[in-house]
């Protein structure tokens, strides 16, 4: 064995430097941004009005109901695992190194806890803060966008920035303190440390289930309840300020898209770095105390943020936007040039941080693993994320023919619309399944369940730039509806309209990005509970792995079933609501009148919260009940089944619903000979589209990426009750079946 | 070991006697169809008019063509296999018991493509004449619906009883008699005859292909073809004769519903009995040579026959529907009638022809199972299809809650009314892979894959009374459409109404019946094809099984965003062609001229066959690549992944598109409160039904149910290169990875 060339204390130097220049690097885009001053007379009233009254009160309101489930769920948990594991107070030995002394079971259990409080916090506060910088920057969007697009792109995609850099400097910079003040006390009990930093994981992926699920069931009661009314009742334009939904419609973006999406990549990167971080612990790395190459996955993520650092400079400084049809590309280039730059910089930290030979833990085994193999894990998961977003580009954006086809399905009406559009989103889940199965291949091949967790953050080592064009979506879409409600210029009102359109296919892009490192996270994960509750194979052949693996695969469809149905529900209460404001406040309609927005939101905040509670409840349960009644086999076939099947689900629903959006945007502009004969505004093809927009709008942004979580947050859990599991597991087996 | 109480020559007799009764009750029940005399005016011109020209004539062309490409494809496949054995013309050491001589390769290859030949043409047979008395049912089931709904009821069912007669019948008949035929060749070496006998399963299930999704294909362009100009465009009813796509409709419902159908269930049927009896002759049984308890799955389709036959005379004979409302219940209570007398008949199969206790083979070991664990595992297969049965009534029909709120929420749109069925759909799926989990489970675990084999066969035991309420709709449906054509009065055709409705709700429970056992089936087979390559476990923690998992598990998505596609291409042509045919044709839309019905008959014709080719060499060529360059144990995780994921989207798609048929039928019909707010006729939310309607179209008729087809197919393709995969398979690794 050699050892690396970095030493340990320029890794203890450099980590956290990284994660500091992004957050100064995140500061100063929001710098740019403030610079873009309100003027007075919008302050007290308009845009900025609805910004202060109606965002940033609720928001804090929803994030506070939040705040206090994540501490009872988390007592819950921690004491269901202090009755698991009885609490000894006295050092024992380790799991995986019998002849060692480790730390006593409560001190891992405590540390766990504050792990998961930690992680929990810096996911709320990310999204806080996102949220934050995205209702702050619309307005300023939109100002911009009077100056000319390229301004607007600008505002938007530094705002957009703002999430991205804080989000991966947060996360990395506290991960890296938690370890070093952790270390204080379990010192040289590495496998201890590492299996208590797990808990971070858990605890940032705990708060995606409220960010996506709730996230998505909030944005989209709102936006399909406003557009049934608004739009086809009542022939209104959207985001119109008379429509009583609108600013529910317009906070559910940010809650949804940004803070949802910000829990989901936040989860999927603090969970794929402790599944790394825990098997290298029982590596050679952490057997012979090899801190720097026990803290590759860490230096990885410090490479990348660097690396998007770069990279948005050629977005906001080297390039200029002068026309609308370059918005897409730069958008694009974005991922082009970091996933380049990475490479290098995944090649750099390989060959720095690593010896050249080491052993990885594999099931029970140690297996020899070169560096340069791992340096194949992450490119080839950075590289798997590039292809996924660009078949995601290719089916979504209407530049392409799979939309055009779509939209040109409208003109024999609704019907045929949707039957092309499910079959788009059923036919876009193959290059992302063989990209995925590559990379498990490769990196599972090179380094086991260690690969294939780098090769997950290696897909997120660009989680900055892929957050901040993510971001940049719903912030423009909500700078067009500042523009529609301040009533502002037709023009401006088509800048913001292009910024927006880019941002469809980049939200897209973004959810491919979040399902394709969900898929990796949860494998990671799922060989982590594999090993902890020491099963050595899952053998398909076996009857109680195979009822798992097809219940497993059923799960997605309940799931989905009740997230649809939830928004569906929701929705119905909103448009109930905003008809009744319609009959019932005089003046209404004439805009002499102000609607009751508060009552909406109300709504929107109410629903998500108590709709939540079903199909978070089935995510939080199923381990817990299969994991008890039917044991260890049958929870692995669950969990294999769950992810092979909700992958394909949650690809083929976000590419369905992105798809039938910008076929609807692509009538709507009439950009083409094409368009222009299925158009314009109100034809009977455009009244087709807004149909098929309508029915994606719950598939894309809720029950798609809500499967994120019910993949990830099942492993996790599994991975946390593993032992338990394995020794008082199975129970139904053994009453009736003598465990057979 | 005991032996059983049924002596092997009563064995002999007893099972052709069951399929020969079988048989001619079929004819009895088409004799009394065929009293029903059409009036001679009618025959010349009308109703019959279009049974003559419209349908016989092209049915018997359509079949001609399957019928050579299956010669071809035969040949084929027959070819491929010659290279891969070498075909010794020498007697040989048998494969599974080493020590003793079996039939040359050559022979067994012989024997193979005989067996296939025969199941090819006894699928085909059964379809055609299915077919014919269909067609020959229409009219008659119209002119009894003048004597009112009890006569209309009985000549439509009874014709349905001679398709599920003659199907059961045929198939047990042909593949005992080939079992005997093929003994005076093979003498002692049953291992080598019931080898060759699997050729039959193979023989149906590819016929299986063209009948579901070339049949699936042709009915569904058809359909939506002529709904799409007829009723949204020129607003004349359903099954106008002035609409030029009519015909083609209805013969589209007997290629689908009633030769598609027919040839899936038989496909099951025969493979279910080859795998049954292939694992036999290498268990006790054969090793013993023990025919009775050999030929133990022949026996209890042959009880299958008899109890059908009983269960029959209750809706014939014991009772009599004299109101609409009790033609649903009479359909059920066959469903329930069937299974209850079928229980106490496999207990008495098991206990007369099983001796109480002997060995299965089991992966390589041999497991003692007794007899009352057999009765078992056939009673829970039986008694689940009834479990999917009633789940999928209880989320298809009208008369509950789940479709009522599909209807209700046609009040605010169309979109409303997609997302709230296809949550409805993914809902549908829980109970069903429950019921599929427990019969895998319980029988996999009494014994083996023997016991999947015989719980599929159990599901489908009742397979004349599940084809006789299947193909019971398809008739009312098309009696419907030439009471409308030949111009009946009003309350004929609500009548044939009311019978179809029922008729919607049975085709969904026929898919459900056809989705459950091709997944026991496949399971059943690829029990088989891990036997046969010699594979001892299928780990799902090795990166070849997993990546074949999940890629498995999008094979079905790939599949049916082919089939959709194809449907909506060729409903697209035959758009084009109907509304050429209304701006060219002067004087149709007044019916003084009459429309080119052949040339929409060979667009659905033409499209059925050219649009099958993508999907069915999915199919075809994936075992043979998957195997080739990625081996047995990839393979079987793309089976593995293929069968848990497309049985959900199978099951989903067919209840949903099953939901929105009859949530449009129940406003249509008017007969709630509820029902009367949503309708009449024309209104808004009725608009907004019909497209769910039409959506559901291709979901429920061709995507959903072709999985079947995907599942079993490339199982059984598997089971057949099994050896030669083994041996010269997983090319890639071999190259790149040296095995790894």
């Amino acid at each position: 064995m050699s050892v690396a060339m970095l030493s340990d204390l320029l890794t203890e130097v450099l980590i956290p430097v990284a994660a500091v220049v992004g957050i100064f690097f995140s500061l100063l885009q929001w710098h740019f941004v403030s610079k873009v001053k309100l003027s007075p007379e919008r302050q007290t009233r308009g845009a900025h009005d609805h910004g202060k009254n109606g965002y940033s009160d609720r928001l804090i309101e929803e994030e506070g109901i939040n705040d206090h489930n994540v501490v009872v769920k988390c007592a819950e948990i921690q004491s269901a695992i202090s009755e698991v594991e009885g609490f000894s107070t006295k050092s024992q030995p380790c799991t995986y190194s019998k002849d060692r002394t480790c730390k006593p079971a409560l001190a891992n259990a405590i540390f766990s806890t504050l792990s998961f409080l930690l992680g929990a916090v810096t996911s709320i506060v990310s999204g806080f803060l996102g949220m934050k910088i995205a209702t702050y920057a619309n307005a300023r969007t939109t100002l911009e966008a009077r100056k000319g697009v390229g301004k607007a792109f600008i505002a938007a995609f530094r705002s957009g920035a703002v999430m991205g850099f804080l989000l991966a400097a947060n996360g990395l910079l506290v991960l890296y303190i938690a370890i070093n003040i952790f270390k204080l006390y379990y010192g040289d009990d590495w496998e201890g440390l590492f299996e208590a930093i797990t808990g971070y994981g858990l605890g940032g992926s705990s708060m995606a289930l409220f960010g996506r699920v709730g996230g998505g069931i909030y944005t989209k009661a709102a936006d399909v309840g406003a557009d049934l009314v608004g739009k086809v009742e009542r022939n209104i334009p959207e985001d119109d300020p008379r429509n009583p939904a609108v600013i529910a419609d317009n906070v559910g973006d940010n809650v949804g898209d940004i803070a949802g999406m910000g829990s989901d990549l936040f989860g999927s990167y603090a969970e794929s770095s402790c599944a790394a971080l825990v098997v290298a612990s029982i590596s050679s790395f952490g057997i012979n105390h090899e801190l720097t190459a026990m803290l590759y996955p860490l230096l990885i993520s410090s490479m990348g943020i660097i690396v998007c650092l770069v990279t948005t400079l050629f977005a906001t400084d080297f390039f200029e936007i002068k026309a609308v049809k370059e918005i897409e590309p730069a958008l694009k280039r974005q991922l082009t040039i970091s996933t380049a730059l990475m490479t290098v910089g995944i090649a750099i930290v390989s060959f720095i941080a690593l010896p050249s030979s080491f052993t990885i833990f594999n099931f029970g085994a140690q297996k020899a693993v070169k560096n340069w193999e791992l340096f194949f894990c992450v490119a080839i998961g950075l590289w798997a994320g590039l292809v996924i977003g660009f078949v995601t580009e290719y089916y979504t954006s209407n530049a392409y023919s799979p939309v055009q086809d779509v939209a040109d399905s409208c003109k024999t009406g609704a019907a045929t619309n949707v039957i092309f559009g499910l079959a788009l989103g059923y036919k876009s889940v193959i290059i992302p399944i063989f990209a995925i199965a590559v990379s498990i291949f490769v990196s599972f091949s090179f380094a086991a369940m260690y690969g294939i967790a780098v090769a997950a953050l290696g897909m997120l080592s660009t989680i900055a730039t892929g957050l901040a064009i993510d971001a940049y979506g719903p912030i423009s879409d909500n700078a067009g509806g500042i523009a529609e409600m301040a009533g502002m210029s037709h023009g401006i009102r088509e800048r913001t309209d292009a910024l927006d359109a880019a941002g469809n296919t980049t939200a897209a892009i973004g959810k491919g990005f979040a399902i394709g490192s969900a898929a990796l996270v949860s494998l990671a994960l799922f060989g982590a509970f594999v090993s902890r509750a020491a099963i050595s194979t899952v053998d398909v052949l076996t009857p109680k792995v195979f009822i798992g693996l097809i219940i497993g695969a059923m799960l997605p469809y309940w799931f989905s079933a009740m997230t649809m149905k939830s928004v569906g529900s929701a929705a119905l209460k909103m448009v109930q609501e905003v008809r009744r404001q319609f009959n019932s406040i005089p003046g209404l309609m004439e805009g002499s009148a102000k609607p009751d927005y508060a009552t909406c939101v109300k709504i929107s905040t109410d629903a998500s919260i108590k709709e939540m509670i079903p199909p978070g409840a089935l995510v939080m349960l199923t381990p817990l009940v299969v994991g008890t009644f039917f044991g260890v086999e049958t929870l692995s076939g669950v969990l294999a089944g769950s992810l092979v099947s909700g992958v394909q689900i949650a690809i083929s629903a976000s590419n369905t619903g992105g798809a039938w959006d910008n076929a609807k945007k692509y009538i709507e502009a009439g950009a083409s000979d094409q368009a222009r004969v299925l158009g314009p505004k109100g034809s009977d093809a455009h009244k087709a589209a807004v149909i098929g927009d309508t029915i994606g709008d719950p598939l894309k942004d809720t029950s798609g990426p809500s499967l994120n979580i019910l993949i990830k947050l099942m492993a996790v859990e599994s991975l946390v009750f593993a032992p338990f599991f394995a020794t008082h597991g199975g129970l139904l087996f053994k009453i009736f079946w003598n465990g057979k």
